[in-house]
């Protein structure tokens, strides 16, 4: 995972991170203290007067009383470029989850627990932090702080239709009025907003596609087809769902290999809104751009979609469909009156590209052992390295991204890594920069949560792991997160239960001793985009799992100012047979790295985790064994096959409870017939 | 449970309950055949032709292409009064689910599996049968049969906001067009309609309550003054909301307490809209209802409620809060503009009512033990007088009924009795007839799923038994039933969790061995209310989970043509203490009666659900004991006694893989220790 903004915010008392040893220890240095005379601001805090002051001209020239500023973009993407950071550059908060809203006197912050910290950091004494991130806390907010009847403006570019409409229905009835405004208050204001990026867009290799992209048109044709509310075109919003249609990628965003597009595609025609310059010639003859019929992709200039959407609504009988999570409000309020519109969550591009076909499955299967090189790589190397006392989480961070980039198809890594170590690992979201990496010791557990991609495949993996003497409630707690992970991983049910309807097996040996962690339990990954992948997973707004998809799972326990524990493995839903029944699914582990010993404690698991835990080690042995030999990995081949030896079990607390019946049934036997 | 519109219809494939086995012998005897030449009707199917075509006339004077049916009344009831069966009437079929829909040639009856067999016994051939009930499937149909731009009409008093809401959306951009008539169409054609009921309203006792209508009104009133939106008005719609605000029962509804009526409860007045003739002198009294100010309460006609909240509108600065999911269309359509309005899903009422109070949670407790007596005495006389091969599915209800009656506070049975033998309990709905009731035999199990109404509580309890030897599928489909139950009940999660994110627990074990079942998984019960008292319990729409609610927990099993499993209980939930964590909660079960014995097979139960079982079968000889003996009843004490033995574990297959190292272990220590 890379702890973006899907958090869960039902258990968001569980992980307020504090600083770490390093920053604490001189007292308010590292966060502002708004309430000094005169306030105290670190050197890390934006002086953001100026701009604030400047976005208010701009406000009351709209004759706005409030300005909502989203941390998306125009296709509600998870991770921005840097040109979209308007939150980061109105307030100092370069967190990736956040929203602001400014008013005449007042700018607040909206950011959840991950990153309370951080935002003390940034922020000066201008804005004020709102720790609770639902719609309806910056809704009551707004209602207390705007007056009935007055404007409240947005920007309908950066507010999925869904969203829009959660503000709508708590502001509207107040009433206080939403305000269209389609040319964003804060680009205004924003002198030296980066540029649009320039690099060309790549078609995806042969050999790793099974499905050309006039295949996946002519699929998705079927579906339109199919429908009962016959809809002629579908619109899309979403990066990844251009990407994947035409089995093209890009450069756009840091770690997510897409580029800026809508597609409107119809029953007979494709229009690809692309910067079209950046679309060089072979890929023009590729995407047959030269002619106008059902098979031919028209390139039109990015911009110009809400021109072409508008003169496609003007024919007669169109119907467009489009999926309310992932298309912005500006493009939707053009699609009147009502029977111009077919909506659904999400669009079919994303329900159909959810489920991988075999090729996608084979070679993500591969990306991921490929990858596990790299992670194993990193274990042995920092439990060589780390006693030595030079080694820090940015170093660790380093070699395993080096570690990656020398694995074949290697396209860096897939987000930022996450190395940390002791209490910084207690910030779930955590990644080390020069002024706040610790260095690494046989004293602290250490979490490490980094991905890779790869031209056939995205991966996300968490390894914790503790070089010295774990005490016995991080044995316990590592143990609890892992019986999540196993309870997960070796549930059976049938094929089409919904993510969220389970997600609790991941929680429920913390819950059972009164422990808990403050985020999701995992998401979608898949070919080469984006590390989540929606809508797979476990979230309530996530589809039914079916045969096919790949989901990461990974909980974790964080302890405030101590240390942190995740351990997330990526999983295929993957049929299993079953004694009555048909149509049951499981989970198939595909990362394949093993777990810390040290930090097991086999005691408190059920018969069933051991034989689970066995049986993943002896896979990670059969797939991992013949690539590390392959590679002439000799000493991450013995740390391996060292790693994943068997467990038995001892004292098994199980075993005390339901032994001694057995026991006192046995006995008299064996007396009997061993000794008498 | 009483199998009601619960249903979750996830699962509707696992419920095609077959017809039994007398009634199998005669082929095509007790269902319609349509196709046969002429079509074979049974004698239990209606001739609806006449009311068909008289409805046909109404609905083309209206200018409507098709009209919809529901099965609800106006206060969107489970279970409703006969004069608003409008379903049963149309079209013969009178399960408690389904929703009709009919146009100038079709005319279809949508319901879910636990029906189907009844609707092919009750409906002539001018009636289709649709299984897949989702309202998409009912919209999808009208997209079919009505050609674009029709209108549909419907009853705006019979659709709940939200029901209407999901309607409009999937019409309106077809666009087929819904019209509104308040003047229901069936009960213009419904000659002989049933006359309202004239019981007179009654009060609860003081003994039982904890809070007087007057400390409830002023509570709520609290709540809408510290709601930011100022919500000037309550309204309430659904019967339970009425009668529990006041502390008020009825007769109006089988099974079920209630009284028509509304209220509309605003920050200075009380209208209570009931049949005014049916308050008798002293409750007037108790209601203040001779005055006008805050706390007295202005009795008004049933039928008065729109032109007084009409007449509440036009006042200035108003706003009615109303819970979507209990408010019909009605009444909902009038309030207007929309910063009249004020939704959230479920009333404060509703939601304040969720939580039972100190002298609630007591007596509710009381009835169940009560309760438990009534049961146990149905097991043992059917244990001793099955086999001689006289008692009936009909004369087992019968006797549980009478039993019930016996005990203190008994208001009769809070649902119609299922009782079940063979193959009749695979229709999970079953309630015997005489043309249906099979006799009880040691070669059939049995299930029996009944409940009583008491002055201080509602109960709902199900059973399963087998009189002779049951096969070993028998067995363990029972015991993974019945680890369904135990998962849930001993899981220990934070405060706030919400029932459908962790009914998955009720059907783990059956899904690792490919089973399931098709309805829900538990409801809300409460204090002399409906059996099923929303919106608590399992489902997808119900509320979080908090300390004193009442819950059942109810898997099943069932195997077409041949048995039926289901185990309920009900249970509160409570606060338990845990290691390391607060706000954590737990089951504690208050259902007191034994599983049997002879269906559990404990070699697959977990060490932890043996303990739990051990502890359950202790706690009802703690409570029951008590209570047997002070009713004089030995036979069935000494039953009770017997079947609470405490299990012990045998040959336990966990045992067996855990036991072994420890028996290896402590072997060699046992052998010189005793004997060397």
């Amino acid at each position: 995972m890379s702890w973006s903004s899907w958090i869960l915010l039902a258990y968001l008392g569980v992980l307020t991170g504090g600083p770490n040893k390093a920053l604490a220890e001189g007292s308010g240095s590292t966060e502002r203290n708004c309430s000094a005379a005169p306030p105290y601001l670190p050197p890390t805090a934006v002086n953001t007067k100026q701009r604030l002051a400047a976005l208010r001209d701009v406000m009351k020239a709209q004759n706005i009383s409030a300005y909502i500023i989203p941390g998306t973009d125009a296709h509600l993407s998870e991770y921005i470029a840097p040109r979209d950071a308007r939150v980061a550059f109105m307030s100092g908060f370069t967190g990736s989850a956040g929203t602001a809203v400014v008013t005449a006197t007042k700018a607040t912050l909206w950011t959840d627990s991950r990153y309370w910290v951080q935002a003390e950091r940034q922020m000066d004494c201008n804005w004020e932090l709102e720790k609770d991130v639902s719609i309806r806390s910056i809704t009551d907010w707004l209602i207390q702080e705007v007056p009935e009847e007055k404007q409240i403006g947005f920007d309908p570019y950066v507010f999925s239709v869904k969203t829009f409409s959660a503000y709508n229905a708590n502001l509207s009835p107040a009433p206080r009025m939403l305000k269209s405004l389609p040319d964003n208050l804060v680009d205004k204001v924003w002198a030296n907003r980066p540029a649009e990026p320039s690099d060309n867009l790549v078609r995806l290799p042969d050999n790793i596609i099974e499905r050309t992209w006039l295949q996946k048109v002519e699929y998705i044709r079927s579906i339109m087809r199919e429908n009962p509310y016959k809809p002629t075109a579908v619109l899309l919003s979403a990066l990844d769902e251009t990407a994947w249609l035409f089995n093209l990628r890009g450069n756009d965003i840091p770690y997510n290999p897409f580029f800026y597009s809508y597609t409107l595609l119809t029953l007979d025609e494709i229009w690809l809104f692309v910067h079209t310059a950046r679309v060089p010639d072979d890929l023009r003859t590729y995407l047959n751009a030269t002619c106008y019929v059902a098979d031919c992709v028209q390139l039109m200039e990015y911009g110009q979609e809400l021109n072409q959407l508008t003169n496609y609504l003007t024919r007669p009988s169109t119907r467009v469909w489009v999926g309310t999570e992932y298309t912005n409000q500006a493009l939707y309020e053009l699609i009147v009156p009502e029977d111009k519109l077919m909506t659904t969550d999400y669009s079919p591009v994303l329900t159909t590209k959810a489920v991988k076909d075999a090729t996608e499955q084979r070679v993500l299967r591969e990306a991921h052992v490929r990858d596990a090189v790299a992670v194993m790589q990193l274990l042995v190397w920092l439990e060589k390295n780390v006693p030595t006392g030079k080694e820090t989480e940015m170093t660790a961070a380093d070699y395993v991204n080096e570690c990656r980039s020398k694995q074949k198809f290697s396209k860096g890594p897939s987000f930022e890594t996450i190395s940390a170590s002791g209490p910084n690992a207690a910030l779930a979201h955590y990644s080390p920069s020069s002024d706040t990496a610790r260095v690494l010791t046989v004293d602290e557990m250490y979490l490490v949560d980094s991905g890779g991609q790869y031209l056939d495949g995205t991966t996300d993996i968490t390894r914790t792991v503790h070089w010295g003497t774990p005490t016995d409630f991080q044995r316990e707690a590592y143990t609890r997160v892992l019986m999540g992970n196993i309870e997960i991983s070796r549930n059976i049910f049938p094929d089409g239960t919904r993510g969220i309807n389970m997600e609790m097996l991941g929680r429920r040996a913390l819950w059972e001793v009164g422990l808990n962690y403050g985020h999701g339990t995992g998401h979608g990954v898949g070919n080469y985009f984006g590390v989540h992948e929606w809508p797979v997973g476990f979230q309530s707004n996530n589809i039914p799992f079916r045969e096919g998809m790949f989901t990461s799972i990974e909980p974790g326990y964080y302890k405030e100012n101590d240390f942190g524990i995740r351990i997330e493995d990526v999983a295929m839903l993957a049929p299993v047979k079953t004694a009555y029944g048909n149509n049951f699914l499981t989970f198939d582990i595909v990362s394949l790295v093993p777990y810390d010993r040290k930090l097991i404690d086999t005691s408190i698991l059920s018969p069933q985790q051991l034989d689970w835990l066995n049986h993943y080690y002896q896979t990670v042995r059969d797939k991992m064994g013949p690539e590390l030999k392959s590679q002439g990995l000799e000493e991450v081949y013995d740390w391996m096959v060292k790693n994943t030896e068997p467990f038995t079990t001892t004292q098994n607390s199980a075993t005390v409870a339901c032994s001694f019946s057995l026991l006192l049934t046995l006995l008299p036997t064996a007396l009997l017939h061993h000794l008498l």
